[in-house]
């Protein structure tokens, strides 16, 4: 049998004030292609306590209904302890950041990421300034 | 030392009207168990962008619960920008499954998922029809 | 090349009534050391149905926001259906727990958990009384 390869990389995606997000799906076939894995699991991790990671059926619509849900959850207009001591007014970009998680693992098959026809994966930056983020990649498999 | 394996398989359920979910936890075992893998991680993953995965204790209660939560975090009954577009009623499914997730991954231990007396895992459909679902399994480890 | 090595092990932490939540950066960078592994994937799954993990800014302030969250998402003092059978008074528990997710995966670079600065893993107890909590960390890489 084939020994288990792995592939790593740094991604690097520049996201506006928050909430942003941008399609990452692209990006991440270009690390399964360099990777020169076909079967496997694709591990991404947003750095940084205020991104996040997930899929969505990446168009206009669901964008702004998933800003608003996260809205909800964690509005930016009522008071956060983390405010009180940082007064960097981002306390609701931290409280979403973690209820989303940072993180992601997707199948990889024949070479490509396993994924709906309506599904891609997004970048969130929840913070309330534009920021560059680096995503690590991580790539196991034949 | 051993050298690490990998398994890969398509699972095939069939989920009602959403929110509907399945205990699919027999399913990974038995995925767990075609593999002869003992010690390692499992990768399972739900195809679709209106399909999440997670881990509840599966008893008729918490399964109401965890279904009042989500339509809570995103009712069915308030407008949706995706709908303007696509007129299919199914915003509220695609947001709840970008806020639960398409992915887990758990560990294998001693041939077996390694999880809690009563926690089950749970493949989730969030759209407003009847869906037949894929979900991926990689399972790497000894 | 190197063949692909795997590290498992069982962490223990203990928990006070929830919601609770503590640092684990340190025991899940103490796993890493103890695998001898520079460059991977780590997983870790938090056993048992009313925990989760997830990565904040590990400060008192963001502690509170997040309880604060998930009180909203799953208020302590609502009717639930769990109620109705168990009586254990931890409905709110079981859908906290479900919505943040049992486990996370994390990339190791250089030896260590490649996380923000000001970005730790915190293990969450969501249930009504005091818990000691298993963690399985499962390490794959060079």
């Amino acid at each position: 049998m084939e020994p288990l390869k792995m592939h790593c990389e740094t991604l690097d995606v520049s996201l506006k004030k928050g909430p942003d997000m941008c399609d990452i799906s692209t990006l991440l076939i270009g690390s399964i292609e360099v990777s020169g894995i076909h079967e496997g699991c694709l591990n991404a991790t947003m750095v940084g306590s205020t991104g996040s990671l997930t899929t969505i059926e990446y168009e206009p619509g669901v964008v702004e209904d998933l800003k608003n849900a996260m809205a909800r959850m964690a509005p930016p207009d009522i008071p956060y302890a983390h405010e009180l001591a940082w007064h960097d007014g981002n306390g609701h970009s931290h409280v979403q950041a973690a209820l989303m998680g940072p993180s992601i693992s997707l199948p990889i098959r024949q070479g490509r990421l396993r994924l709906g026809t309506w599904q891609q994966v997004v970048a969130i930056n929840h913070d309330n300034c534009s920021r560059r983020r680096s995503i690590e990649v991580t790539i196991v498999g034949f």
